[in-house]
């Protein structure tokens, strides 16, 4: 499993009236995390969308446990990886630390869409590709697994 | 069960490079529902804290399920309501809606904290004040069940 | 000069650790009011963009003084109106008050923008939209003035 | 004079539905520079705050000029410096630049605030620190000059 990891600076104007990050800025720092997991696998997203006609990643399904706060100042270092694959939806695992605290766990499902072939202006999941997928966890996806041409020994 | 419907334009600053709402404003938009939440049933914010020694109520958890998107205009409609309250932490459901549309389902589990009484600057979990508790879920808490002084037929 | 009101509720989450809305979500609130000023003079944006081949109306300056500041609970009005036209540009004022308290007086120009017909994905400054003036400030431009057909009396 | 220079990588959530940096966002960004600077300085906010008995260095103007715009992925670089100190504001000046290219240049006049010593939650201007000013610009304040003490050849 590819494991990426970022750091982040607490500033100023992240943090709420309680002196602490307001926690949906985490969420908007879940996505630079993941977009840092891509580029550092080696799939820079803009070159990768356009190389494979995807119109974006959107998020399906986000989530966060808060065992601590962070706050001005602080030097996060976030965790990231792709823990789950499935056929066209894939979960991101992110992971906030401050020094060797765990400040947080989340996790992001995000669908790998193209443009709709037959409906104008909408999205269709698609399987990800097999070499982003062997890259960030080491494993051949179901739909690899079905063509021939991707069996073992050959 | 008190149910708060708040209305919310999507602005452009809303919005992503994808033209739809970036996906970590929602979860702003949680805090000010719950905030419209607690004002809707008679309990502003700011005078519920200092009437009860409240320094926050800090998201502990927090969960999104984006079903479809939206765009600038769009004006939603959030169905906001407490669906659980535990011993010191309470969950609030949000619902938002764009027409009849269901857009995105997400909880928050928020603690009721004071400062600890021994140890400064840490917060210590609370349970709710009876009198929120009731107005927001017709129930009554646990604590409240075990005062003499709360039994029914008195 | 048509003049727009638009209200605006102060969140926990606009305000940062000194307990007062984050300077810069003024700057985000300027661009809500842009729109909204638009669309109560009879030009939602989206279509009013469409119409004229506008692929955007970018801030080229933005300035704001900051008077006093506001906190969560406030109920703000603005008050947004085009102060000037230029050939291509235009300056809208907004103007933040907090009961009879002017907070902040702030200025945005921006242009008037079309895709440029020789160099794909560059823009174009153009000339407003006559109607557009004439609605917003009562005045005609100067592209107008110079136009046979636009003279008085005719 | 002393300069800061800060990177800031252009994330896909600070932009808007043009593709480019929604413009509020830069003065976000100004903020996180005015730390920066104070820290490269010598001088951590948090450290001088409580040093001088200072609330904050609220915003009293701030005003930028757009040059160009910034997209996801872009690596900025800012140059800061305080380029004007008055008896109890400064002036720090920003300038935004993709590569060799200046993409903004903005400012941001900020006060030097205490508690006020007889109306409680109110702030009251200060003369700034001479050793903050001495190391920003090199320069003394007008209150230094005026103080036997600080008289040159002493």
């Amino acid at each position: 499993m590819f494991v990426n990891r970022k750091r982040i600076l607490v500033e100023f104007g992240d943090c709420d009236p309680a002196g602490i990050v307001f926690f949906a800025n985490y969420f908007r720092w879940f996505d630079d995390c993941t977009t840092a997991l891509f580029l550092a696998a080696g799939f820079p997203i803009a070159a990768l969308f356009s190389a494979h006609g995807v119109v974006g990643i959107p998020v399906v399904e986000a989530t966060a446990r808060f065992l601590a706060p962070s706050t001005q100042g602080d030097a996060l270092v976030v965790e990231s990886s792709v823990t789950d694959v499935r056929t066209s939806s894939f979960v991101i695992e992110h992971r906030f630390y401050h020094g060797r605290e765990l400040l947080l766990e989340g996790k992001e499902t995000r669908v790998w869409a193209t443009e709709h072939p037959a409906k104008p202006g909408r999205l269709k999941a698609q399987p990800l590709p097999q070499e982003l997928v062997t890259k960030l966890t080491g494993k051949r996806t179901k739909a690899a697994k079905k063509r021939p041409g991707a069996r073992r020994g050959r």
